[in-house]
Parts: structure tokens; C-alpha cells; sequence
């Protein structure tokens, strides 16, 4: 029984990471090219390197409220070693929680290869999707956020896409399907960061499967920020919040 | 009751974090320097934020084999979202293993701090450190390795904390105290690369608390290849080691 | 807004849960009643309590090598606190790993509710139930173990069922199944520990959404003694397992 | 290289824990005794079997704001499995939340050999130790808490050890602590439910080490209870409190 792996080649003095030599990436290619060579195998065009840099930036953080701030936040506030609470925000990326790049990304993926078996249009296909979705009651994931009406870091990431010519139908779909929103429902859902990030990574060719590991490794640094505050400038088990709550559960009795 | 911090503002369609808007952070800063700022405060200087990409980019992989990717790896193979597989390989992240950064920088900062308070110099203060910590037959953390006798991620570090102009008297008391190693035990325990990172960190004048922070932001991302590696060529499940179990708890036995 | 809950009440020196006081539980409910209770909200009748406390004990412990298992105890020799250490194993808790239980619950839920709809008894709706599954060459979960043919676990489990009057159409159905199962495809694909659970679980009224959590609770006890053996009778960092590794990634290259 | 482990045999259709074959243990034996047995290696006495029942009973659930409620309920809201979730909860496990047991153990088990050592009884150790503490600003773990003056918990603990004949040397130091505080400091600090069980099982025999062991053990039928709640009674990403942020970082500023 062989364990085959296409990652590294460990030996004594030698380290192969999809093929270069460990030391000749280490300040040779930025940080962000090397983690778009571990999820794409190649090392990327500088555009396409400075795409993902982009990216990796857009996910880094978003204030102390996210699931994942707040839940590294709550451990260490537990007295624990850094990387057990930076962990533990990280479990609460989710199907709810950074999903809809993952999601987004394999609906625009499915979009496009539709497109093309049924030899559409961009606009065309984009009617028949929202179409669909309405009538299913179905929520197309990536449009719409809670707090921004034109979310800063969506706009930097197409502006960036255009200039860096990775832009292509993904991208073009997702801006269609904002359109064909506000036309059927009459309501305006901008792309928001995930949706943008699901265009993007889709035009640039990854796997829909790798959506959530995009945010995961941008938001892994701001987490550590986080649990490092709360270690030097909190106490441990101080109050966070104010929770208002109330037992609606059997009321008081005795044991049968 | 409020909670103050420095990391991130939130408002609607405005995001700063450390104080710069993050539409322009992301593109026109990398995102290894925005990790610096993350952990610094400040954003790194050209020489400071190419050595911090340089130790990011030192931590991303070590193959299958450690505890990082063994528990991501397994855990993954129980047929979990990639976040949980990833964040499990973190868990691993303890005194242990990466626990030699942390505490070498510790290790080192505390000896500049007495060296200057005793009016030694760097040598001076290697030949005590060694002395005690062999007479007390306590291990100096960050020295030795179980694979590597030169370890091309250090040599390369340390060349470019030279060329960077990063290298200062943390570095210098990490290489004074591997040859009184040598010397005051005849043994040859080179800097590691923990080590190496200890030192180099220290020298930009990281608090040592953050020392399993560098390894957890680099290796996140091989922790990320493993779980998509497992996910997409393995079968859930599959055995991946070979494992000689030797059963020598109590015998066989009725119920009392 | 209001936070409501049905779980506990607190107020000072005044602990309810799910109605009853604390202090009233504590030495008089046995601790594997009280599990039932919080998951179904009363509690149980001797014999119901009986039944889950027989469950949990099913699941502590399979040796060293699931998934399970193996995360907590390698994550144990990176060095860090017990319960960092136990919660790596459950995050291995997935779709491949006790995830039977929960699908296997709702396949026979759902198989009940059809049984009922199409007025079928028991033996026509496994019938059926096979014949689709065999023709769709989709594994029915909770049949089959990798080690045990006639795991002892599984036939205590049933017999429990018998005597303790909790036997009912779930885990009829699951032995129809089992039979079904040898005459379409000739093989023998014995009910395992986790397709126990599932039909034990359903016949007590138990939502299949908490068919992992039966396991998760009764393994916890396993994961805290394997990581407490760990660290104390092994060294940090060991090498558990032989693994033989092929790279078979990108051979050796200069940077472009 | 053999692995060798006192816990579980496994062999085809044959499963020993402790020497115990697991259909025998299954049903006959309380799941808590088994619980017992897992971290002690023998079966307890029908005494001590029910103490350790009550020490899990004591430890299943204080509502929804402890660290370990709110991380997994905040996780579980992220869209993940319930593993997932309650695994989160457990990382909050730490030396301040539910440390207290741990250190508490160790202090009372360091006092009392430390007594026998130096000739001493109980009241004298006690006001040797509290004097100590008191000269050192050293808080003694396991006195205190935060709601409850009188933990309904703790008094129920201290009864059934009586009952159970369970209580020996480490309860009776433990409460000439209590005494001493009061005495030496003018403040009412009464044992909680930590130090309780702290005492309780150090007069059980148990390793400190364990002492995170039963709280874990026991809240996390608490922590599945909230995950399922969470996920079947609520949205994904719903807020769950208010906080009151403010950003007292770097003032809006230009890139450099």
C-alpha cells in the first residue's frame, strides 16, 4: 500500500513542492502565488497571481461579529493555546458562512456549461436561470448583504479583474444574473464579496469545490488578529455581548 | 458595556481595517505585508513585509506526515466540509508541534533582555544560556531536526534576513548559541526551522505570543491542498497507514 | 429581540433543565436518562432509558485506528490541552464515519412513511426499497462492516431492543432489508452497529437528524481516554504509523 | 514498532474495553460506570459508579451563554454538521473555563501530600495554604462564581459524597479553604461547582490531569442539545446578541 501525493517530496535536505525546491520559492514568489500553485498545480501568470493576492486580501476580515470572528473570540476567551480558538472560527465556515462562494461558483459553473450544451447566450441563459429560481423559490447564492448596498471590496475585485484581464463569462454571467434580478423581482441584489469571488475564481478556472478554502485562507489572518486582541487586551470569560433570553421550555416540576 | 478594538470598523459600504480603507489594500498591497499589519499594526516597510512573505511561504508543507496533515487528512477522510478538515490539522498545532517558535522567540528575547541588563555581549551570553540549559539538561528550543541536518528553509531564511537588512541581535544569539552547542556538548545541532523563524521574528520585533501564529497563516494553506487532495483522489475511509496495534490492557475477563 | 430557549433556565442559585431542577437530576436521573431527555425532552421510561444507555455504550471505543481515534491521539502528540485534543476526533464525525446512523435513520424513516402511503407491509416495501437501490447501484447504509461479519455489538443491541419492548417497524424493516439484501444480490451484508442504532433510534421516535449525535456522545468517553493515554504514556510527537509515501507530483524544476 | 494501548482489543467479531467484552458491558453495566472504568481502568463500586454519575449529570448544561454554549451554537449557525458544532463548543474548554477543576485538583492533591509531608492536619494546612495565596495575590481555583452564592449543584455534590462514602481528606481541605478564605479575607468565597468536583474526584483517586475530562464528558450532551436547537428552531447566520463594537484602531488614512 502506496500513499501517492502530488503536494511534496520530503527528504533529508531537500523539499519539493509541486516540483520547485522549497528554497527557491521562499522569497522568489509571493505567498499568494504559492497558495494558488497548491490549489491549481502551476504557479500563475502575474496577473493571475495578483488576482488571487486580491482575493486572499478581500477575506481577511470583517470586524468582530462574523461567526468565525466571534466564535475564535468566545474560545479564546476559554484560556486556550491561539491556534485551538483560531481553529474554531474556521469551523464556522459553513454552507451559511462562506458557502456561497462554494455554492455561487458551481451554480455560475453549471450556468456556463448549459449555456453552451443548449448554444444560448450570456443574457438568454441568465433570464432562464433567474426565471427558474424564481418560480422555485429557490435564493441564487452571492447577491444581496446584510450591511452593504455596494459592498467596497466587490467593486476593487472587478475593477482588479478587468485590469488583469482574468475577467471572462463567469463574470459576465454573475453581472447578468444582478440585472435579471432587479428585471424579474423588481429588487436590487448586488453581487456581494462572495459572489464576486465565485465569478472570479470560476473565470480563473478553479474547482467550485475549493470556494469556502479562498475565504479560509484570507480570513485565517484576521482571526489570528482577533484571538491575539482578545489574549492581550481582554480577560478570559469576560461578558461580550448582551444576550436577552428567555426559557420557553417545560416549566418548573418535580421528578416523576 | 462596549467592546473596544483595533482591528476592523464595520459600516455600511466602509470598511477599514488598522485604518486603510480595504479597497485599497486589496491589489495594491500584498497580502503577506497586510498579514504583518495584522499582527503588527503598521504596515511593513518593503525589506520587512519580503521577509515576512519569505516565512510564510517557509511554513506551507511538510508532506503527509505531520501532525498538521495527518489530522486534516483523516479527518477529511470521515467525509466533512474542507473547513472542519483543515481546521482539525490546526488543532494539532501545540507546544509540540510549531510550539518551537513561540517558545525559542521567548527563549531568545529573554536572553537579549538579561544579556543587556548584565552587560554582556552576545557571546557571552550563548556560552551561559548553553551552561545552564546543559546543566539543567533542558532543551533550547528550535535546534535540531528529526529529518533535516541542513535545512534548506533555514539556510535560505537566514540569507535573506542578511539581505533584507532584517538581521539583528536575536539572530545573533541564535547563531552564537548553535556553536556553543556544538561546543559545550559535541554535538552539531543546527538551527531549525523554528528556529530560524524565532529568531528572524524576534529581530522584527514580534511578540513571541505570535510564534504559532506564522506557522498557522503559511501552513493553512498546504493544510488546504492535503484536504482537497483527500477529498477529491481518496475514497472516505481509506486506510492510510499501517498501524501495529499491540492490545496490553487487562485480560479477558467476566463482569464482577 | 429575544433569545428563546427550551434547554435551561438560569437564574442565581436556580438551574432548571427541561423543567426540572438540577439538583433533583443530579444522582437521581441516571446521566444516560438525562442525555435522553435533552435530545427528546422527557424523560424516558425505564425501559427507554435502559435502551440509550445501551447505545452510548456501544460507541465508546473501537481500538485506535477510526478516524476518529487516530485525529484525537495526533493531535494529543502536538502538545496541546485534553479537550483541544478530543475535539479533533469529532470533527472526523462525517458523512463516512457515523454518518450511517443518521442516513440510515432517515432511510428507514422515510421507508416507514412510504410503507404507510403505499399501504405495503414491511416485506414489500424492503422489497422495493432493495430493488431500487440495486438497480441504482446505491449503497444502503448501516449493512456491512469492514472487520466484524456478526459484529457482537449490534446482536446485544437487538436483543436489548426485545426485551426492553422497543422494538418496532424501523428495526422490522432494517431486518427485512438485511434479508432482501442476500436474495437480490447474493451476498451477505449483515445490519452493523451503526444501522442498529439507526433502527433502534427510529423505533424509539428519534429525529434521524441526531443519528450522529447518539455516537458523538458514547465515543467522547473512548477519545478522552485514548488522549489521556497519549499524554502520559507517550512522548510528544511520536511516530504512530508506518506510511509509505510516493510523490508523484511535478518532478523537479527550476523557477520559470 | 509496535503501538501498545490498555483500552480496546479489536479482533474480528470480538471487542475488549479494559478486558471487558463489550456486549457484556453493553446494557449491564451504567453507561457512566463505563465512563469510569475508561479513565480509572477497573469498574467502580456501585458507590463510587453513582458519584461519578452525578459528576456528569452536574456538568450538562448552564444555559446558552457559557463559552462552550455560545461557540458551538455560533458555529452550528455557520451551516456546518453538528459534530462540527459541538466540537467548537469543546475547544472553549480551557483554563478558564472549566480549568478550575484541573487546578483546583492539583491544589488540593499537592495540599494534602504537602500536609502528610509535613506533619500538618487539615485546618492547619488550610490556613498555610490560604495565608499563601493571600500574601502572593494568588487566587485559589474552584472558590467563587460568577451567578450563583449558593450553587444548588455543589450542595447536591457534597450530599451524595457523604451518602456515598466518597468523601475523604481532599473535601474536608477543600472546605477548611472555604473557611480560611472567609477568615483570612472577609469575603464569602464559597466552593462551586468546579471545586466541588475537584475535590470529589481527587478524593475518588482520579489524576488531576482528568480534570477537564468530566466537565467535557458530561456537557456535551448539553452542547448537542443546543447545536440541535440551533439548527432545527433557527436560522442560519440569525444574530444572536447585541454588541456594542467600537473601533478605537488607526483613523482613516491613504496607503503611504
Amino acid at each position: 500500500m502506496k500513499w501517492k501525493t502530488k503536494i511534496t517530496k520530503v527528504e533529508p535536505n531537500h523539499l519539493l513542492t509541486k516540483g520547485y525546491r522549497q528554497e527557491d520559492l521562499i522569497g522568489n514568489i509571493p505567498f499568494s502565488h504559492v497558495v494558488y500553485m497548491l490549489l491549481k498545480n502551476e504557479l500563475p501568470t502575474e496577473e493571475y497571481g495578483h488576482m488571487m493576492d486580491a482575493i486572499l486580501t478581500a477575506c481577511i476580515d470583517h470586524g468582530v461579529t462574523p461567526p468565525t470572528a466571534m466564535a475564535s473570540r468566545i474560545v479564546a476567551s476559554g484560556g486556550v493555546p491561539l491556534p485551538t480558538a483560531v481553529a474554531a472560527g474556521i469551523l464556522s465556515i459553513g454552507d451559511a458562512h462562506g458557502g456561497a462562494i462554494e455554492k455561487g461558483a458551481k451554480f455560475l459553473q453549471d450556468g456556463i456549461s448549459r449555456m453552451k450544451k443548449e448554444g444560448k447566450n450570456i443574457d438568454k441563459i441568465a433570464e432562464v436561470l433567474v426565471k427558474e429560481a424564481v418560480s422555485q423559490k429557490k435564493r441564487i447564492l452571492g447577491f444581496g448583504h446584510r450591511i452593504h448596498t455596494s459592498d467596497p471590496r466587490t467593486k476593487k475585485l472587478f475593477i482588479l479583474a478587468d485590469e488583469l484581464k482574468v475577467s471572462k463569462e463567469h463574470i459576465a454571467l454573475s453581472m447578468a444574473i444582478e440585472k435579471e434580478l432587479e428585471k424579474q423581482t423588481g429588487k436590487k441584489l448586488p453581487i456581494n464579496v462572495d459572489g464576486a469571488i465565485a465569478a472570479i475564481t470560476s473565470d480563473m478556472g478553479f474547482d467550485w469545490r475549493l470556494g469556502k478554502a479562498f475565504f479560509l485562507i484570507g480570513r485565517v489572518a484576521g482571526l489570528t488578529a482577533h484571538v491575539y486582541e482578545e489574549q492581550t487586551e481582554f480577560k478570559p470569560m469576560r461578558q461580550m455581548f448582551t444576550v436577552d433570553v428567555e426559557y420557553i421550555g417545560a416549566s418548573e416540576k418535580d421528578l416523576p
